[in-house]
């Protein structure tokens, strides 16, 4: 006699249900397995979408993962696209089902259920919406629509809003078509999930190539005008008053998580707004797994539910749950929240709590900024990597890094991110055996100079200070000795208001012309001469010594001048 | 009263002393450390050199790292180049030193003495040796005279002997230098440090782009005639009478550890045929650290103690002898073997332990192959990185991995490298939460797919079987039911002896023509389909499926045709 076979309903496809699916086919042969996905596509690549808009890539099929077709070959699995999911009838094991291009419904019953329904792009309610070229980046179609309005309407300006990832990756594809972009973001920097300090690197290379960036701005509502009987916006109002031409506007100021089917068959949703679901993937109804943008994650650095609409986290999820529902036993740990963009040939990455993330969960941290050659700075090429840890003053577990750079960001950030799975020290950083050849690192990869950096605080070598946190002791008139020990000519290019100036290789012999009872600070360019002054001066009976941490270099983030290509050696 | 200053002496630069003289600096301000150099440079960027002979980098000056001047101003470190230390008298703890330039020598006390003295390379005495154009790459004097010879005499042909990674780069090097190019090497392969299967990813890559290499080979002499009184070599014999031309020779066969001045002074040396040292590479003699070449260091996967010529182990050990003898506290807990090597447009790292020596270590391992993109397929420019696992069969955990590829490898053996100090499973690997953006790597990133194909093994979802261990299963006659479950064409292409021809999409319904009770292998091209393949089977009744680890692409390694710059999609 043959088992029935247990019949796997999967709700949306893309990253979370076409994952699910396929790894529920590969756990159960004789599993009957059905996706229902409301949009055109099974699976797309979501995250490949400015980068069709901007022309990087060339074909829009490349962006097509999977058919039906290719779905229902390979993996046996019946994939219904247009069709989108209603209703959940919980007690009698079934979906309701509406085809949306025939208006047609059915029910469809299952044995497992996977939802799968994503996030939407958030588009407020404002004066002059909707718009004929106010657009979103969540689909293929929305690519289309933006591509489409270029080519049609030829808009010489435009705005996006929201500057995170998808945003300021929009940014520079529109820049890239031609158009003259600004970007307007709430929050008083770029990239809201990363440190200010951070931010402000990624900031300035905008403006340096040529991108609008307007920080602590709201947009309040839109100028249009009516053309055959659509509405277009011609101008944008910010709520400072400021008027800007707009051809094209890009809403991406983030996104909602898909609730209305878990709502409404009273799935548990948690206190971060996402689906509440377990370490199998499964809600609370045990006959219904969920994966992806709409559910709730453990941030494995805190132990705290988030929400991460990221496609990797997703993906994983998907498989998680697909094989769960199928009969399987697989456990998602949780999520690091890792995440890296390229923006007008700047990279920002991070993993895990930024400063500002760690100190608003209560955690006394230690923060630890280095700027350390992308390889060897003998071979040609080599470009600066700026790299912020956070760790754990008490235990000096490292609790996140963010890096920012031109090459080689994203290499770091991955170390980082699996240190931080494993729960790594920043003394565990100093000990990290990479590979070295010149063209890829140098014998002291930044990694490991950000480990030495750390580990020499955590170790009581040096106390250090952030340029954030110096600044606010000179706002509040603390009386500080501040010691500049770069060249004459660093400091004549401008230096710490009240510095006192005395060169590195000139300070064992100078040491006198200093107080040994003030509370001195010493810097310089990137932070290592400062670390030596700081050794020389607290072996020399000055009792408290504190060196900038990332030096002048770090202060200066923000500033518009050309990114410096190189650095002093150095080697903590 | 002030306290007799700690008197610190050095033996030897380059990166081991170089490090320990600046961080004892930094450790104690107030020690005299006195620094000596047999050769004319306190430090020097020896992983350069092949890239200062190939013309990558064009200043010789940008290998020079620090001078004696340079060294006394910011570190107040004497620093004596072209001084030997030629003694050690342990019991007045004094060194012997030799000027070699003038030949005068005196004895210079210590507190404590740290010994760098590095490894020289070996040259085996040969009929014909030495000769004024046959050369090693071991310092900046070496290159000079490589290049002074490459200019003087224009050699046209080139032999390399020693296929390891100093001996690959300097082949590039000469090749762009317009040479023609022979690699000899006593090994059956290239790069003896990896298992064989990766290794013809390499040698493959050489041949086609123009170098000649001839494995399993000895020289065994040379040609020569005599020009001004300097014996000069104009080719050279192997050991099966082959007789090959050679204007220019360097023999990169591999380094000896210096140990005349330990072995002298009576310190341990270890079984290895390294300087024996603690944690805080403090020799016999507590009095005594050594650190960089000469030493032994723990292999951090074994415990083991090895010896590991690499430069970023070399300094780190190096700061942590000086700290110690300083006065401080660090430890150096051991190495992970991890290096790469970049030759003609492949790039091959490692770390941890290879099949091979986790077999020769009696571990009883599980392996995995895979092949992945190294950023998104619907980016442009992606190829492909094949990636070998080796794991503990019952615990699960890392050994070590080897990566060959164009582009990604250095990514992602550190992540590996990373995962390995953190002592993780292969299941460890499949939750890393790794940067995702589609130019630097996919939603699932090629080293979480390896731990997906590895823990899918590990949970016992598939068996594997490497290609090698098929082609001894085949040689011995052993009865299989091979399935290549690829397309028509592809089979066409060429497929294993005996195969019967069963594409995967076509398997459910033809599931019939197999034989159950058969002991199978299914392949595919890279794996994924072939394990799609052994799930259907082996949920279907079949008792015994294996699939071939690594698929066609990895018994095509050694292939000589082009790359394949692409591969199925595949998600495990």
């Amino acid at each position: 006699m043959i088992a029935k076979p247990l019949r796997i309903v999967i709700v949306g496809g893309v990253a979370g249900g076409a994952s699910a699916a396929a790894k529920a086919r590969r756990t159960n042969e004789h599993a009957e397995i059905t996706l229902f996905e409301r949009g055109p596509h099974v699976s797309f690549a979501n995250c490949g979408l400015p980068y069709y808009v901007g022309g990087d890539i060339a074909e829009r099929e490349a962006l097509l993962l999977q058919t039906p077709d290719s779905f229902w070959r390979r993996f046996a699995v019946k994939v219904h696209v247009f069709h989108e999911v209603v209703g959940i009838d919980r007690a009698k094991r079934e979906v309701q089902v509406r085809n949306v291009q025939t208006g047609e419904q059915f029910r469809q019953p299952y044995d497992k259920l996977i939802l799968s329904p994503g996030a939407g792009a958030v588009v407020p309610e404002l004066p002059g919406l909707p718009a004929r070229n106010v657009f979103t980046v969540k689909t293929v179609p929305d690519s289309d629509a933006i591509l489409a309005w270029l080519r049609d309407a030829a808009p010489t300006h435009a705005i996006v809003a929201g500057a995170g990832f998808i945003g300021l990756e929009t940014a520079e594809a529109l820049h890239r078509r031609g158009l003259k972009v600004t970007v307007v973001e709430l929050q008083p920097q770029v990239l809201p999930a990363f440190d200010a300090d951070m931010a402000a690197f990624v900031q300035a290379q905008l403006q340096r190539q040529g991108i609008e960036v307007m920080t602590g701005h709201r947009l309040v509502g839109f100028v249009t005008d009516l053309r055959d009987g659509e509405r277009i916006v011609h101008a944008a109002q910010l709520d400072d008053g400021t008027v800007l031409p707009a051809g094209v506007v890009v809403m991406s100021i983030g996104v909602r998580p898909e609730l209305r089917l878990a709502r409404q068959a009273g799935l548990e949703i948690g206190a971060t707004g996402g689906i509440a679901v377990d370490d199998h993937q499964r809600t609370s109804d045990p006959d219904i797994y969920a994966a992806g943008d709409a559910v709730e994650v453990v941030n494995r650095v805190t132990g705290l539910k988030v929400r991460l609409p990221l496609a990797g986290p997703a993906g994983k999820q998907g498989r998680v749950a697909g094989a769960n529902a199928a009969g399987g036993d697989l456990r998602f740990a949780g999520a690091l929240g890792t995440a890296i963009v390229e923006t007008m040939g700047i990279t920002a990455a991070k993993t895990g709590l930024s400063e500002h993330e760690a100190r608003s969960a209560g955690l006394d941290v230690q923060v630890t900024q280095t700027h350390s050659l992308d390889h060897a700075g003998y071979y040609p090429g080599a470009s600066l990597l700026h790299i912020k840890l956070v760790a754990e003053r008490t235990t000096h577990r490292l609790l996140g890094g963010q890096i920012v750079g031109e090459a080689g960001v994203d290499k770091r950030i991955d170390v980082l991110a699996t240190a931080l799975q494993a729960r790594m020290t920043v003394q565990d950083l100093e000990e990290l055996d990479l590979a070295y050849a010149p063209q890829f690192s140098s014998a002291r990869d930044p990694v490991i100079m950000a480990g030495f950096a750390a580990s020499n605080v955590a170790r009581d070598e040096v106390r250090t200070v952030t340029c954030a946190a110096l600044r606010t002791e000179v706002a509040a008139h603390r009386p500080l000795q501040l010691v500049d020990v770069r060249t004459a000519g660093e400091f004549d290019g401008g230096h710490q208001l009240g510095a006192v100036h005395l060169p590195i290789d000139e300070l064992r012999g100078r040491i006198g012309e200093l107080d040994p009872t003030a509370d001195t600070v010493v810097y310089c360019k990137v932070g290592f001469r400062g670390y030596l002054a700081a050794r020389i001066l607290s072996q020399s009976g000055f009792g408290q010594v504190r060196n900038l941490t990332g030096g002048m270099l770090q202060c200066d983030a923000g500033d518009l001048s050309p990114t410096l290509s190189n650095c002093e050696r150095a080697d903590h």
